[in-house]
């Protein structure tokens, strides 16, 4: 199974670049431009707009929608808003990144007035993200998930963690990680690409929201556009750090991933593809 | 006269060097950075403002102002009507680059209003941009004026339309997109310049919008003014594109634009330039 | 002594790589990317937020915050405020850099409200911009401090006005040009770090700011903090011209500079520091 999907994985990318989907972002200003290369190098078109009038119109001609909270606004969160509830009523897929969730209550019950009223495809965070939006979901039931990570979560505790979660969300979450994990509650990959040092460069979680928005513009199947958005991120990570010059950093770093997506192949994607579970 | 042009624009890049002209923007937050990074490598001096609290004052001190409409808000948009006027005003030169005109009604009317309440030294946008902006003037004279494209323009026809929108609109035209053209209505010229990878950078639009800011502080004529950004940037595009290595991209041919523009001479200019019409 | 200062900012460094203090940036929109990856590579974690809605919450939970005033708009420049105020009532270290303090009212006007509601632990900014700050002070006391800087001023008269300027102010001020001038009014420090070309990479002020904001996160000594983060980047400006390839230009040595400062050691600081005074 692991090796059709990594072949499925391959002809989704083939898709991207012979489409060119317009994946509209509204974002924030750290990493945006950033995204927008990112989005180019997979084979999108990216157009940033967050102004409450025109998000609607926007999201219209658009194959998909990412909303970022990295930076964060009364005018834009009302454009946030509003734009969801456009792509849920066109059937536009949506995803949201979740950035900061539970670093202050204003991020958190941003997020969670998000996930009220509108339905996303995939959610893409990092675990302690992931566990903000469970624990906002728990809340209103009594329970207290994130219990469930106290210690040291094991990997199969923190499966089952992740799939309720994305049962109880009704969505796909990618959450990525030293491994990152995609699940939508019923299918379950782990992926085992990337490198540590990503960490070390702004907006490699920005810019994997964007490629995950730039393959559901493709496929109505938004595991498989999660997976594949995923995979491209870790292995643009791994194949950019191989290109690396003995005095480069973050900043050469940061660039050659956006350069390694924008050569990436479907043989690539199948040949470096470490994907369990 | 073609070779003489060419000798004038490396005298006009060595004033700007000399100068270091301020050029005040007010832009879209995606490609901002590259926009300051561009005019620095030219030879001029950027400052980004957009708060209706200081534009008024910054324009009055810049060379140029650059109003570009890639990301817009209310309080932007409010901004760049002060700004402009303030320096239609002061007599200070003005560039105009209507990203998304027509993507959206918002960023359609903001133009229009734009255009009503202020004349702009230049307009530069792709062509989709700029049959928008000729359609908002002929709809009010009742004439679809987009009809000419139906079918494949060919140049000739495209010519005839811009020189006429650039005579309606009582600027200059720098209408990118595989060959440029820039046109005051009464001179036409083609710039066969630059590279079909630059279109997979965000921002090479923006940034030419910046170059055309840097020349329009040297000099009064805006059509040589308009000449000499886009023809820095096709050159720069085209220089970079010969400095990449195998595994670079997107990312890192954005850098190599800027770098190029950073050393671009009028020597170089005079023996890439290639100018026609 | 400076032997044994350099040998102390080493051991700086190493704190900020082991503890990676989490820096809060209210800051413009240009440099933005910049500032978040230079905070990465001195090893501290940046995060940018700047709503009144959780600008009091997360600076609370930084361990310093970096005020620029490069962009500024109402919402921003309110919640400077709120932000600043809560720093100081938590004993959270703050860092502004005035940028273009002086080019308008606005940003002036601006700049005098933050000092007189906030005490900043560290000012860096340039000359220019220090005299502003220096004569806002001086009006309210009827003399013009700036008149001291007509003609060429010398080195022994911009010392003691620095250090009469940090006295007043309460603060410690990092002023950056081609030599560098760090004092708390009672100890003054030279930095003949750097390179002129830096001036033509937007953002190399702020950068600067970043890194004595990640300083700061780990020490008490403001004058230790100020002239580590000044002392840092004249330090990563000089390897990253060093590494520029003959093609590269402004773009480039932007990356090579945050990429310089990703590979500081405390040996390569002792090895290189130019400090005298």
């Amino acid at each position: 199974m692991r090796h059709q999907l990594k072949t499925d994985i391959g002809t989704l990318l083939d898709k991207v670049r012979a489409s060119t989907p317009l994946v509209h972002h509204i974002t924030n200003y750290v990493t945006v431009n950033d995204c927008a290369n990112m989005t180019l190098a997979i084979g999108a078109s990216p157009v940033m707009a967050d102004s409450i009038h025109e998000v609607r119109d926007m999201v219209s001609i658009a194959a998909a929608l990412v909303i970022n909270t990295g930076t964060l606004n009364e005018a834009t969160v009302a454009a946030m808003h509003a734009a969801a509830k456009q792509a849920n009523a066109k059937g536009i897929p949506l995803v949201l990144d979740p950035v900061g969730a539970g670093a202050t209550p204003y991020r958190t019950e941003t997020v969670r007035q998000l996930l009220q009223q509108a339905r996303f495809s995939v959610i893409r965070g990092n675990l302690s993200e992931i566990r903000v939006l469970a624990g906002l979901d728990e809340k209103t039931r009594g329970v207290d998930a994130t219990a469930v990570f106290d210690g040291n979560a094991l990997q199969q505790e923190t499966r089952i963690f992740i799939e309720n979660t994305a049962r109880k969300l009704n969505t796909t979450l990618a959450v990525t990680g030293a491994v990152d994990i995609v699940s939508d509650g019923k299918r379950t990959c782990f992926i085992e690409n990337g490198r540590p040092e990503m960490a070390r460069v702004t907006g490699t979680g920005c810019m994997c929201s964007s490629l995950v928005g730039a393959f559901l513009s493709v496929t109505d199947d938004a595991f498989f556009a999660a997976l594949a958005g995923v995979l491209c991120m870790g292995i643009a990570g791994e194949i950019a750090y191989g290109n690396l010059q003995p005095q480069e950093g973050n900043a050469s770093y940061r660039n050659r991933i956006i350069d390694a997506a924008y050569h990436l192949t479907a043989a690539r994607l199948a040949g470096r593809a470490r994907l369990t579970g």
